[in-house]
């Protein structure tokens, strides 16, 4: 089971009722958290979810209201007993960003590896590629891919897939001829060496199975490439900065969404459930334009901070 | 009369119910902001005294439970539409720290000007003294004192003596032949020449009036510069971060103060009131403890998030 947490669903500036964006996928122990907008720790608090297992946290773009609450968090974090490296992720300008604002937290007791402007994807469960990364980072069962999204400054949207382990297959270990006391090492993914032999999982398991998919697109104008980019997601978060379709040329203007526009992603891309986020200061009650988004797709409903949300496997 | 307001009360990590260390002075319509920790825009918000009116920010030092919350208010207030400077005074380093944090933010559109490491006091009501500072500063009727504390990095604890107008004096007035055209001119401080003879505000007012005195001193070890510093103010503001005296240990080796201090320096000072502020995250409950410090000094009070106190002059 995996938790969806919405730590904070506003844009723009923080209100009493509504924190800056910050979302986290709550995955097997470890965390990851996708923007990190001025009150995330509080939020992170309030949810009692714990600091020590973000292993990893994406940063869609470089404006004050997904990127402020970082120096607070890495440093609360800091102050948590963690000690593995944490990975941020983010667009052209992500490298340059977190130093400045880490100005005022010179001392970390965990290493930060930055991964600037990477696009394709990076599969967080095969040992090579994270090797690759320059880190000594524990797998997770997570591929994480990055889209280039239409907004005032570089911005990138992110989907997760999370893989499902496949089945100890007992027939086919013993058809390997795999030795019966090496079977769970290989069951989570150890390869072993007897005999110049080599032995891996694939000799042990199954075949593979379907996992699920998340996507977060936020801040943009709803561009063609997103709806590839999010098709199939079993869980499809938007930005929905506007309720009335009347804001439209605000959001043209200032490159965001109105809730229709997002809802019309999820029409077209055999999304699951769509969750709108990253409301606007001006919009009071996004419930009250609720029905603007499921007009165009029924399955839309609106984030409101420390929302949880979990997804199973089919 | 004038308002104090505590925005935010905990030190070290935001908590759900204390944001970071920030208090506003609000006088004649016009705000001084001393620190500016995570949460201190939106306890701004809560509070609903505007933004547009912050004129000066003093910040004690550069740790991020002191300065985090600093680019999204300088944004907020950008939004609010302000086109006068603001100036940000600081400790050695201040200038280096605010460009950093500023990075995310790189466009405000008002003046920031920034006064570094500044020892003495600045007379904002004095337009020469102004003038120096190179901004086009409305005078405010305040003078701001600095002292350097004993903190594990550079810090300033702060005074600020709020001048009291003195009365027109309708004699004086007459006295000096002052044309009564420009009475009201010369008791609002402007100079005016007519045939060559220079009329000033001393021409038409009284003696000079009490003001009033605030004194905000954190984080800090108890000092004996303190004491003078602090002397005859009306409100004390001082740090609290430990409640029993049995952590005293703690505060010596972290360079913090235990309620019982705080007090002690409030009881040598002659001051009027004291209130404790900037709680350790781990002080779940003041109220438990605020006894250590009344049997010190008497008029000893806690500070909470949105508590505001009232002053009028004497």
């Amino acid at each position: 089971m995996m938790e969806i947490i919405f730590l904070g669903c506003g844009g723009g500036m923080p209100t009493p009722e509504r924190s800056l964006a910050s979302m986290m996928i709550n995955y097997e122990g470890r965390k990851i958290l996708i923007d990190c907008g001025e009150g995330t720790q509080v939020s992170m608090k309030m949810v009692g979810r714990g600091f020590k297992t973000i292993d990893i946290i994406c940063i869609t773009h470089i404006h004050g209201d997904h990127i402020i609450g970082l120096p607070g968090l890495l440093s609360t974090i800091g102050n948590s007993g963690k000690v593995d490296p944490l990975i941020i992720i983010g667009p052209k300008g992500i490298a340059e960003a977190v130093k400045s604002l880490m100005y005022i937290v010179p001392y970390l007791p965990y290493e930060l590896r930055v991964i600037e402007n990477y696009s394709g994807s990076i599969d967080f469960g095969d040992k090579y590629s994270i090797k690759e990364l320059g880190v000594l980072f524990k797998p997770m069962n997570i591929q994480i891919s990055s889209i280039e999204l239409e907004h005032s400054s570089p911005c990138f949207g992110y989907s997760f897939y999370i893989k499902r382990n496949p089945k100890f297959n007992i027939e086919k270990a013993i058809e390997n001829n795999v030795p019966k006391n090496i079977w769970n090492k290989l069951q989570i993914g150890e390869e072993i060496i007897i005999d110049n032999k080599l032995y891996t999982k694939e000799m042990v398991l199954g075949t593979e199975r379907e996992g699920l998919k998340i996507s977060y697109i936020t801040d943009t104008r709803p561009i063609l490439d997103i709806n590839n980019f999010v098709y199939n997601s079993d869980l499809f978060v938007c930005e929905g900065t506007y309720g009335k379709e009347e804001d439209i040329d605000k959001a043209i203007r200032n490159k965001h969404m109105t809730f229709k526009e997002a809802a019309s992603i999820a029409a077209n891309s055999n999304v699951k459930k769509l969750i709108l986020t990253h409301f606007s200061p001006a919009l009071k009650n996004p419930e009250d334009y609720i029905d603007n988004a499921k007009a165009v797709f029924n399955e839309s409903y609106l984030a409101k901070d420390r929302l949880i949300e979990t997804l199973k496997f089919n």
